[in-house]
């Protein structure tokens, strides 16, 4: 790139669809990417902006001069509208509202009025409504005159003269029915419609349960405000799928894997500085049992193992339940199920590990005794493992705490310190 | 449900929509299901089976009598179909084939042709094809005669007289433009279709690319096979990003949250044993430094310290960058710049926790010695580690291995046994 060859590079983004630009915008380090971005032709730039993630979105943005953004987001999707408005600050923001036309400060005022991760903000306005008292016939007509529908148009929606919903066409049964067919013969009433202000992970669930390519959004009294495409959804699960694994290392979901060490090393360093605390609490136990270990270094050597162990079987449990929790399956009705089969899991594990590593220890050390106390300690760290691997995640969810945010420090610290503590417990009771 | 209260149960699960009864089935305890399953409208059968999870699905159909799986699969999308008779053993598979007609044995047999990651294997053989030859007018009084069409359909697919694939017109395009246009004349034919033998994760990214509702799906010559639809596509991008999540803890993806306790216990039991391997190759370390140990319990007290800082630094280096690896941010021409970045994170990390550490140690123990120690140790932990989260999942990616299933044991352990060396290496070094 720094070799000079713009004039070819330019005519390679230009011929790339934008998910493929976003694609190597995301790839790039943070001080290729404004000179990618002045390579790319300003038409496409808010289609791809649409495909970015919004650590990255945000940095481009802060960039642009508002006369810019205004020409970039023009016929954009509301939702995606609503989004970048919404992180300009209040001067680029008024510049940028100042050039749009009427029609356009209409749909993004209408798209911020939601919160940003409701349904409202999620839906498009750009919806072909129909009466039900016309024919099939005189609808295609409609159509024919009117030109290309609304991308991924599946369906087309019943209105009254109040904007009330009461049902939906298929393309397919248009074309399918005979031509004098009325339309509220065909229409389908039976739609369960969006709310606008239900939350994007229900959205989600919604189209996963019946499977659909749009669905309609409406307000409290029923009436049609737009509808969601299921390209927006498809966003929002891989999202949700991902946000377990990023929360459990600590990380933000929209993380820019490439962003600068000074930024990265700010946002991970919370988490690192709770882990200050858990190791510090764990080192403060083994303070309490310095007799033992300043009589024998054997005890100090093994002192790892179970702590480890408990803390990988507790997060196999804890990573179970998460998902379990993420996907409806684990709820208040099967939860002391679950809490007794984990707990019988953690019975088997600590039996099968605990005899496993007492013949090692034994053998090793040549002293039966601390195969004694290896496996009483595994045993017990194993049940315990177990238990907070089910209860940590459930108790916060009652607190309304993300489980796969606090959970897996929380059962890592658990494990640590009863782990220390039964084996350095049952070293002094046995051995001192 | 033990109350008999078995007609109205039976009653609420033939009103709810197959999502959710399948939801239900995941949600409920091995020995509950087949109960619940014998409660179910046989008519349903079929669809709940497509909903299920793999573990889940394999226990029920193992359950059923041969005619009752025919019957329910009956109708099933051939994608769904040849999963469920895959799983069948020999002689039932051979039972359930013979009871079925010749259309359906056809349509199994090319599907279970396909690898079961494959496109093939998801796509359904029930499309519309068209000739470029014919007017919008002909098409659409055929399908009118031919009545419903394929659900899902937005696209119908334009052939020639070998099949093969030369473009697709929308739904919405029939629609909108002149009954006297030739198809010729309104087809897209710049379509890229999907080979049979594409893995499933590919067919994703193409459905996110395009942003498609379906996509056609072609053999080597370009001849058209089937469909795949986008309610397919997302349940492989649920599962795409759930199975790093569940990679990294070493379980399955498809592990059943309610599965038997011994089941439990066995599939786990692997990711234990090679993290008892790691345990002791720690205690291995430690047991170089037995002097040490024995001369100063401090120093075993606070020995937790710098490996557990390491591990958690290492895991969120990991962590996004397995995300990267499996969204295609991460790759040969930007990883060393990516390891500049970790390193020089790694730097800042060490810096500022080995001062902080330091002085809590100095002022807890009353020695700067000690203080010393940890924070030397620290600071070249804390930059292995960055290293390792770097290193470690691209290493394993040259190797085909998946980085999300060995990654987070390797990194942890290499940062234990970093972190133990180097902690009781300064210390016998600077105390003894």
């Amino acid at each position: 790139l720094t070799s000079g060859m713009y004039v070819h590079v330019r005519q390679m983004l230009h011929s790339l669809p934008s998910f493929d630009v976003a694609l190597l915008l995301e790839s790039s380090t943070p001080s290729a990417r404004p000179v990618l971005w002045q390579l790319i032709d300003p038409d496409q730039h808010g289609d791809i902006l649409e495909e970015l993630s919004e650590d990255i979105k945000d940095s481009i943005i802060q960039e642009m001069d508002p006369e810019h953004v205004a020409s970039a987001i023009e016929g954009m999707d509301s939702d995606d509208l609503a989004y970048v408005l919404g992180s300009l600050p209040e001067s680029v923001y008024q510049q940028v509202l100042s050039s749009m036309s009427e029609q356009d400060k209409h749909r993004v005022e209408q798209a911020l009025s939601y919160d940003e991760e409701s349904a409202g903000a999620m839906m498009n306005t750009d919806v072909i409504t129909l009466r039900p008292d016309v024919s099939v016939d005189v609808v295609l007509r409609y159509l024919r005159l009117r030109g290309e529908l609304p991308q991924r148009t599946d369906m087309l929606y019943v209105v009254d003269g109040h904007d009330k919903l009461l049902g939906e066409v298929s393309l397919g049964d248009l074309i399918t029915c005979q031509p004098d067919t009325m339309i509220r013969e065909i229409h389908e009433s039976e739609v369960a419609p969006l709310k606008a202000e239900q939350h994007d992970s229900e959205v989600a669930q919604h189209f996963e349960r019946y499977e659909l390519i749009s669905a309609p959004v409406v307000d409290a009294n029923g009436c049609l405000l737009g509808r969601i495409t299921v390209d927006d959804v498809v966003d929002i699960i891989r999202e949700d799928a991902e946000h377990s694994m990023m929360s459990m290392a600590g990380l933000e979901d929209e993380e820019d894997t490439f962003a600068p060490a000074a930024k990265s090393t700010q946002r991970r360093s919370i988490w690192l500085g709770l882990n200050v605390g858990a190791a510090l609490l764990a080192a403060s136990v083994s303070n309490m049992f310095e007799d033992i270990l300043s009589q024998l270094a054997t005890i100090a050597i093994l002192m790892t193992i179970v702590p480890s162990m408990g803390g990988v079987a507790g997060n196999q449990t804890l990573t179970l339940v998460i998902r379990g929790i993420a996907l409806g399956h684990v709820g208040d009705s099967n939860a002391r199920w679950l809490l007794g089969k984990e707990a019988l899991v953690g019975v088997f594990n600590g039996l099968i590990w605990a005899t496993i590593l007492a013949s090692v220890v034994t053998v090793w050390k040549g002293d039966w005794h601390i195969g004694v106390v290896i496996a009483v300690s595994m045993f017990v760290n194993m049940l315990m493992a177990a238990l907070a691997g089910v209860l940590v995640p459930l108790t916060l969810k009652k607190f309304k705490i993300d489980p796969a945010l606090a959970g897996s420090m929380m059962v890592t610290t658990f494990t640590d310190i009863i782990g220390l503590f039964t084996f350095l417990g049952t070293a002094t009771l046995m051995l001192s």
